[in-house]
């Protein structure tokens, strides 16, 4: 068992919820600082950015703040499948104008690493959670060395037990209501996949370790709810979107704060594994779940192009608009007053 | 308004869920003896039935009870309708040697009427629950001379709203855990419904009258967070089918009480409406959603043919299995006990 106290010892019980491409360290620093948990996704940065990132964060006199990064499996594609897929979205390259030859390889999504390790080993972060399980034994053996906090993301109760299993020293507990990828990684069933009130006490009823609270968690209502259901902190993400310190764009801000918001859906089209998204021209169009998506994360390769494109008229028809069912929490205000209002502390 | 006493007065804040066909006045009995409200589903009786039903309920001395109706907007369907559904099952009736001509229009589920209406007026219910709406103006207006307390679900902050401006005493907000039916009747775009922990505060903010929580509510811990999030109630059903008072079928208890209740999902393949069951060969291979259906509730008609004849083999493949998405409240008890224990009286 790893070190939980960064999570039991938090002032307030909030763990922003890392959002790759959305947020950086201005919104960790925010949270933290405001006595929460601020959490810094790295699946999507270099490990350059990384280190500068952190350095970031650690300038700003943070001392309790979680890195975060993906484990998923890499799989090489054939062409037989990326043809398959571009097939899927002949309609919509065609109206776009974009040529297949357009679509490159992407700068990807690389999963945690022994190289990735080098990067943050001289911080030792007190928090690194992961999403999509855990990374190898060997990565996993060498990060308890550094007596740090050690979080993955459960969607069943038998992958609660799994991390348990693993010697994590939390679980988050990821409800349907979430926005963004859901963190599955024994089963990619989606029958298996529950909302925050089914699957929340059933984890706390299965593992002995501390267990965050994720999904449809944006009021101070939601946030006592889930503490009385036994969790030890909650996981917001979708609350925290339209805070002066998250990057999210001009574009997806809009769309939160419009009705569009009230209609999400679990899509697998940008990155080829499922995530919440508000419903755009993507979503219902080529989705929400279409069979012949790649491997994540290589479906996000044309999706970025198609993205890019749509994005510079002005439209979000193909932008991932992660979001979860429940915007009415998104505040346009410094995160620490949405850290204190979360927790009543107003 | 009408009258909520019914519900504000309860001595234990659970509502049984009214559960069509799997359940009558034993339940609903069990359940007002024990300090809960419990409901007789009526959607699937005939007038006889129903009469006789509530005799039972009065004769057993409970005064505090539940009848519920359904609200659809009965539909005539084409001939074009009925073949496209039939071509979409045909594998099925081949497999299980049906004719097409051994389908019958069947009992149908009737909408509440002046007819119905008329059926229950010598008893005046103290409680009248409506899933899909609620029925025309006139009998809505007819029912508010009873002064009984008219209830019915929501399943969006919109549809909880529409609801309290009819002057309806109570809302009940369905989370999308919930087992059976959806309640959606303003929309039937699933896009728009989430899970309970999204839903719950949204609505309870939303409206005035007082809030039933319904959706993944099984446990103790689930009770006391649904009223820590502003509920008045809590609604639950799933946690009911194995009480010994249920008239659940073996078939249905076996799966209840089987790994495949980890996998459940939203279909219209039992009855042309989105409501969820666990997995099984219907769902799996016709669904779960499936554009051919008939108008709700034509499609049950085939499939309660397929029904009959996989269950005089023992299999449960065309059966409708509600389940919500946390069965691990079940137990096969009375339903005193199941009652106690969710609201922490054991």
């Amino acid at each position: 068992m790893t070190n939980a106290k960064a999570i039991t010892g938090l002032l307030y019980p909030v763990v922003q919820a890392p959002m790759a491409g959305v947020q950086g360290s201005r919104l960790a620093i925010a949270v933290s600082a405001a006595g929460g948990l601020g959490s810094l996704p790295c699946a999507m940065l270099s490990a350059t950015q990384i280190e500068s990132e952190i350095k970031a964060i650690r300038s700003a006199g943070i001392e309790c703040y979680n890195v975060n990064f993906f484990c998923h499996k890499p799989l090489r594609y054939s062409t037989a499948q990326a043809e398959r897929w571009l097939s899927a979205l002949a309609n919509h390259l065609q109206q776009l104008n974009v040529s297949p030859d357009a679509i490159t390889a992407g700068s990807g999504r690389s999963p945690f690493s022994h190289e990735l390790a080098d990067v943050i080993e001289p911080f030792k972060p007190p928090v690194i959670s992961f999403h999509f399980g855990l990374p190898d034994a060997d990565i996993l053996e060498r990060l308890k060395t550094w007596d740090v906090c050690i979080i993955s993301t459960a969607t069943t109760v038998r992958e609660a037990q799994w991390l348990e299993s693993q010697g994590v020293s939390a679980v988050i507990a990821q409800g349907l209501e979430a926005g963004g990828h859901r963190g599955m990684f024994l089963s990619d069933d989606l029958t298996t996949q529950s909302g925050t009130f089914a699957l929340l006490p059933q984890v706390v009823s299965a593992v002995d370790v501390p267990v965050i609270a994720a999904g449809g968690v944006s009021t101070t209502q939601g946030v006592s709810a889930a503490l009385s259901m036994g969790a030890t902190a909650v996981q917001a993400g979708t609350a925290f979107l339209l805070c002066d310190e998250a990057d999210t764009s001009e574009l997806h801000r809009a769309q939160l704060q419009s009705d569009a918001a009230l209609h999400t859906a679990i899509t697998n089209v940008f990155s080829g594994k499922p995530a919440r998204s508000i419903v755009n021209k993507a979503v219902r169009e080529i989705g929400p779940i279409c069979d012949a998506v790649m491997d994540f994360p290589h479906t996000a390769n044309a999706m970025a192009v198609l993205r890019s494109k749509a994005e510079a008229c002005g439209s979000a028809d193909y932008t991932p608009l992660w979001c979860g069912q429940n915007a009415s929490g998104c505040r346009s205000v410094p995160a620490l007053d949405l850290v204190k209002e979360l927790v009543g502390a107003v």
